[in-house]
């Protein structure tokens, strides 16, 4: 596995596969790799012939009060298996390079930033969508993988690869999930023991939802009154939101109709935990039966 | 010369071309061609093998009460002149597949985009890097050129093409004029003859504050003066801004020490003009001596 934190390299490595043919994926993360991260880099080795990841925690997606400063790290750890899932290229740039001094062009996609995780992270989108397009433009892949978990950035990176003809294929992969069905998160290790239990309610609310949907139940207060009611039975949780929406225009609904995006922010302590569901969705799989590891 | 409104259909004529080791110039026009336009096609002929020029008359550059439904086209001509200048492609897409139904993605180069012709123009830059950031995304040329009438435009292209890391050689080129100096413009066709005459004022002074530096004057407010009275001794002429400043920043400054922007922004009548020179310059050509036709 190539290591490398220069943009022209990367670059250099990525068009000498092109030109030898050869399919490219990019998987673009914040390093600090659980089973979510490792998932993406499967899923992209069986669809093309080779996999960059990118490892960079960008500070332009955390506010002012959030954890940049203290969000985990372990290069060594991340190299290591990022190499036993055959991953070709990690791509690890400074922030001095993506940022240099001068900066100021930014990228923000405007309707779908604003609600939901948008609304108590006012910047995070535009961090997002902008180091996002610096990556696909650098590395040219075929394809980019974004997990599920992220709801929100995945629907912002899609209308962002869209409205500014990116020519790269954009594929969501499902939640991973810890055996007892907590979303995996590299800001998982924030929890204590106690917290750990709380936060098991994001993923047994979805369920409970996903079960009063099964049962006929169409009205979104009702679903949205018992998952908070849920939520707030476990000690040190206090909801930033749970919305109930359309998935592609991330507005809110009040009826159950149609595939219907269920997403959910809770605080357990001082951690900032999201996970969501599509309800009513004919393609879903349900969550009791998928990624469960 | 080939012609094609469509996304796709480009990209497969410049993909063409660059497997055959060809290079590519792309040169971004609202069409309506001048001398400046031609002057443009010509020396990307005489740096690459192959030329696209985009011909987009981009609504999103414009305010709301601004020139977009008068602003001048003759596609037919157009075409034509483009042909005679050995253009390989026109690329004319349509606003419908530029600004799809749901587009929200904009563009911002905060800092450079905010003062002269930003100060009047709020949204006007916005519209001018997202449009570039597309056309140059879905060309992918080797090199882009544009006029340096447009200098704030210039300057905060090539701050988006290096912040965003777009793979792309941004080349200037110098303002061309008419006989009597005059900055080509698709505009000017706006003008009567009584305009036609007030309008030359703003290359007259640049000229005359080019004298005034040559003559051993550094002092920008003395300058600034001379200009604007310059100017106001025309007819029916309205200085929207005089600048006086750095031209890599955009920051105003006081002495006429080291490289130094002079641009100008007048109304003459109910069309407005800019125009601008590198006052100080050691590799300036003077305004007399240059593209005068």
């Amino acid at each position: 596995m190539k290591i490398t934190s220069s943009v022209s390299d990367i670059r250099k490595i990525v068009l000498n596969w092109k030109g030898r043919g050869l399919s490219v994926a990019l998987v673009p993360t914040m390093g600090f790799f659980h089973g979510g991260h490792l998932a993406l880099m499967r899923a992209a080795g069986s669809k093309v012939d080779r996999i960059v990841v990118s490892l960079f925690v960008n500070p332009a997606q955390f506010g002012p009060n959030e954890d940049l400063n203290r969000y985990p790290r372990d290069f060594e750890r991340d190299a290591g298996l990022a190499e036993d899932e055959g991953v070709d290229c990690l791509f690890c740039p400074d922030a001095r390079d993506m940022y240099p001094s001068g900066f100021q062009t930014w990228i923000r996609v405007e309707g779908l930033s604003q609600g939901l995780c948008g609304a108590s992270r006012p910047e995070h989108f535009r961090g997002v969508a902008t180091i996002v397009a610096k990556l696909l433009i650098i590395v040219q892949p075929d394809i980019a993988i974004f997990g599920q978990k992220d709801f929100q950035q995945l629907q912002v990176i899609r209308r962002m690869v869209s409205d500014l003809n990116i020519p790269v294929n954009v594929i969501a992969h499902p939640v991973v999930r810890e055996p007892d069905g907590l979303a995996m998160s590299s800001r998982n290790i924030y929890l204590d023991t106690r917290e750990r239990e709380s936060a098991l309610s994001l993923f047994q609310a979805l369920r409970l939802a996903e079960e009063m949907v099964a049962r006929g139940c169409r009205s979104g207060p009702e679903v949205v009154r018992a998952v908070r009611k849920h939520i707030q039975s476990y000690n040190k949780t206090k909801i930033d939101y749970v919305f109930l929406g359309d998935p592609k225009t991330l507005k809110q609904k009040q009826d159950i109709v149609g595939e219907t995006l269920l997403a959910l922010a809770v605080w357990v302590g001082k951690t900032r935990l999201i996970d969501n569901t599509l309800l009513n969705s004919n393609e879903q799989i349900k969550l009791q039966n998928i990624n469960i590891r």
